[in-house]
């Protein structure tokens, strides 16, 4: 940035605090380097709106409008659909009572796809499906951290003939790799990519192998996306964190501090001196109440605490929360001393989790990439 | 209820999930049953807003429809405010950069008291009142929660000057006993509950020794509220939770399962039977991250699993959340067999904190005392 700009402390002077501040620099270089590394692979980038629940993010995500995208809530869906995506992947094991809500958003154009893992729930997409085919990806399980079904599980087949004799549509095979988010190592996160990538190739070809179609396979979490070395077989990837980043994916290497594009600004209410703390007005409120770094080898409390222009203290972190209070003091062992902070000193807290952090505001406050003045990009939740 | 009325699960079949849900009846009852209890004492009832975040809730909490209210933030002041309450406290120490929007309430007609514990919030108190003096409660510390002065800090009375000399007004001294949720006896509680009086009744004396005006001494959280065995010199209790009550509340042993007015509806969207999991629809985005009961003596995990009628399972709790999964097994050492909860079968999870889950939602989905149909109370949020 040219010295003759304005700061980011000067833009953000006079905000109301708790606030939630989106650098879009930052989200700009973290989508443009996913997909970068997924070019030379010939893969489909799905992102996941999860993260940002927002339609002006979501502009940025989207190569061309219309999607590809992935949404954790129906809501998620008719709220880009309205805006133009309509190519969509809801990736939460379908209810049978959101079939109606499904059927409606498809009647109108979208070509939204569920998720399953049992014979029940197709058996109730196929019924569902009447004239209008229900397109379907089996969900699989790639590493025992929720739902899926085994990649060589021969229940595969017998649910993608009830799809696909049933009136629905078997798209393809999905995978998630949560427990890549406990890696604690390069080689760790490749070898959950290897097996995610596995697990999805294994129960194509036990489909295929079945009869049955298989066009659509689909992988995908931040960490898995970022250390692939072989998508052989893939044709998408999905990912929702990295547009933001955060210290869950700080604490395993995915990428650094600078990388993080939320946070939250914050003001000091108060001290106790004799603690060594220091209170400020984000609570868990504003902060929300993951702690997503606590079993990593760096525990970052509830966030670090940065400056007003957005450069980290090394030492200080949120050590506890309260609903509208946060009490910031030195990592345990700092020998540093606390730095002055006085009352109404407008700090920056890194959040854990960039998904749970950004629920708990109605809008994100933006630091637009040009350097021009505060823009207001509104969320959604609910489902 | 007799017989002859629909039950309650019958009251909330074909309910989208996750949604959340508030049992008026016993809501009603925590109410009448702190008020029952603290009448004896002659003290004024202050309830916190900061749980309910909702007006049809304030106007069953609040005596006379004009407070006294205890807020968190000044959205909820300024909420109430608009529904004809004029008695609030703000109890969240003082962000110089509030004052003015403090201020406004205040010459629309809010009685909007505040709180602050420092030399340089009293000096930025004072310049800010102006003609119009602004009522302050002193923040006293009494268990090293948070905040607040030490009872015999001899700053008391220095605040206390500027603040009376320095055109604001010294309404007195508050505390909340942060630490009495750690309680884990009776004669524990009892004894934050007189902690929390002695704390007051002590820095009220030493301004009075002062020459300092010190007429309203209050006290306040659930569990000291409902064991309080003396409230001598005290002259108002705040309390929020209670209103709804919690599994903390319960785990501390305030109240019983029986008392939980509120929990999220959820829907069984898969199962993975050979790790005894069941999925459902309520992840963290519906449950909150709150993991409040992890240090008790019986971990709830992220809640205690309920059939559509609100009648608990002895031994299921959700053990594990994802943004929008929870997975449902049984107790750690449990031996009794998972129940059949096929996929589309409607549960209902007991929160870990009330203020924290409630968050998460813009509005409740209420079951009426009087077993009429459904109603929708809207929340507020933000600050």
């Amino acid at each position: 940035m040219s010295p003759s700009l304005p700061s980011n402390a000067m833009r953000l002077a006079g905000r109301p605090t708790p606030d939630l501040i989106l650098d879009e620099a930052r989200m700009r270089r973290n989508i443009a380097r996913l997909r970068q590394r997924l070019a030379p692979f010939g893969v489909v980038l799905r992102p996941h709106i999860k993260t940002a629940k927002s339609i002006d993010v979501a502009r940025q995500l989207l190569t061309d409008g219309h999607g590809p995208a992935t949404v954790s809530t129906l809501r998620e869906a008719e709220a880009l659909f309205e805006t133009g995506v309509t190519d969509i992947l809801y990736a939460v094991g379908i209810a049978p009572h959101r079939l109606e809500r499904v059927q409606a958003l498809r009647a109108r154009g979208c070509d939204l796809a569920i998720i399953l893992d049992s014979v029940e729930q197709a058996q109730a997409v196929a019924a569902a499906s009447g004239a209008a085919a229900i397109p379907v990806l089996l969900e699989i399980d790639c590493d025992g951290h929720r739902s899926g079904l085994k990649p060589d599980d021969e229940q595969l087949a017998t649910i993608g003939r009830i799809l696909e004799e049933g009136g629905a549509s078997l798209r393809g095979v999905m995978t998630h790799a949560g427990e890549s988010y406990s890696a604690r190592s390069i080689a760790e996160l490749e070898a959950f990519a290897e097996q995610e990538r596995l697990a999805v190739v294994t129960a194509a070809q036990h489909l295929r192998a079945a009869g049955l179609p298989c066009p659509v396979i689909s992988v995908g979490s931040t960490p898995t996306a970022h250390f692939a070395r072989n998508l052989d077989g893939v044709t998408e990837v999905r990912a929702g964190v990295f547009t933001f980043f955060d210290l869950v994916m700080a604490g395993i290497g995915v990428c650094t501090l600078d990388d993080l594009a939320l946070s939250v600004l914050t003001t000091v209410i108060g001290h106790q001196a004799d603690k060594g703390w220091v209170l400020c007005d984000a609570g868990w409120m504003a902060l929300s109440r993951d702690r997503g770094t606590q079993g990593q080898a760096v525990d970052q409390g509830y966030g670090v605490v940065c400056d007003a222009d957005g450069r980290p203290y090394d030492n200080l972190i949120v050590e506890a929360a309260n609903q509208e209070h946060g009490i910031i003091a030195l990592r345990p062992g700092s020998v540093e001393p606390l730095p002055d902070l006085p009352v109404g000193t407008v700090l920056r807290i890194l959040p854990n989790h960039a998904c749970a952090t950004g629920a708990q505001f109605d809008a994100y406050t933006v630091l637009p990439a040009d350097g021009g003045p505060l823009a207001v990009w509104p969320r959604f939740r609910g489902w």
